[in-house]
């Protein structure tokens, strides 16, 4: 869909707004009323930016999805033996979760009663297949241990992972506030990736 | 709080049924009347079982809190250098996750609105403390990477942990049905520690 221009930095504070009441409330929990409300426009004006709540969610999600598989398609996500490539994915994804934090918090509350959630729970499922041929194939390789199996490892992962957006704040002030814990993104990429591929004793 | 013995089988079946239909709906979302409907039980026969809906919540919250408090004082816990005692404590919590699963839910998605739920929230704090405190000191020790922070090492191990009760089903016919990975306990447990404490290339 395209919006036009002059209209740009609207949406973008929409969005902003409504992945925020969309996160606190729930999808299902949130009315056109609250999301005007919340924004401080009329009913009316909201219905200029944007079609519908569902239209709005489906832009929400697409800042999480798009760049997420973007990682995939990387150079170093495509080429070389499996496990670098994980490593990579790993990292980048680590990244774009903290890069794009509000988004990604709502991706990984979907549940699924809509369309544009159905299609975000298939985004994700595509993802995580991704991550599992990458896994599977590393194992295939020879590089990854023989006493772990593939899927679980994978679940591991994401476990880890996704944990993130329950405990990481790129934003000192925000962090301090809720006792979520600060870091810059490239570091907190490469805490992950020490920890999975290492281990803790290193 | 003691109950009459001879009502021993039929709280036990009420605190099942109970922890599914909270765990669904939610605390907040539960009346006495959906307890009654779902455990087959009139209002009044409910009642004859149980004081309230709080007293069931924290009988089915303390069937979390009580096993995995109790890991944290076991002697291999306790005793010796700091990277071995939480490598136990992070393979029997697994255990206790797996043997307590639909418990363990419900404490990690309690909110704290009730003077329950504030309780089940204070003991979480006070068991990721005790882990804290050990990833701190096998720091201290010498026996975790020097790279790694200790506080986001925590995380990153409850993470990873945590996300069990998403995927994980002790049960095959469940896990099946559910997209669940399925696993015998001490094979999980044995998954979580080699990939936390000696990563994926092993």
């Amino acid at each position: 869909m395209s919006l036009p221009v002059r209209r740009r930095y609207d949406t973008e504070s929409l969005l902003e707004v409504a992945v925020a009441v969309f996160t606190e409330r729930g999808y299902d929990g949130t009315s056109m009323e609250d999301l005007a409300r919340a924004s401080g426009l009329s009913k009316s004006s909201l219905y200029h930016h944007i079609e519908s709540k569902e239209q709005l969610l489906r832009l929400a999600l697409e800042r999480a999805v798009e760049p997420l598989f973007a990682v995939t398609r990387e150079p170093a996500a495509l080429e070389g033996p499996a496990m670098k490539r994980l490593e990579h994915v790993v990292r980048r994804e680590v990244e774009v979760l903290a890069a794009q934090l509000p988004y990604v918090t709502l991706l990984l509350r979907v549940h699924g009663n809509t369309e544009v959630e159905r299609w975000a729970l298939e985004q994700r499922r595509g993802f995580d297949k991704i991550v599992a041929g990458l896994v599977a194939r590393a194992a295939h390789e020879g590089d990854l241990r023989a006493d772990l199996d593939p899927a679980v490892v994978t679940r591991l992962l994401f476990g880890m992972i996704n944990s993130l957006v329950e405990w990481y704040r790129p934003d000192g002030a925000a962090a301090r506030a809720a006792r979520h814990t600060r870091m810059a993104p490239a570091d907190l990429a490469d805490a992950v990736v020490r920890l999975a591929f290492d281990g803790l004793r290193g």
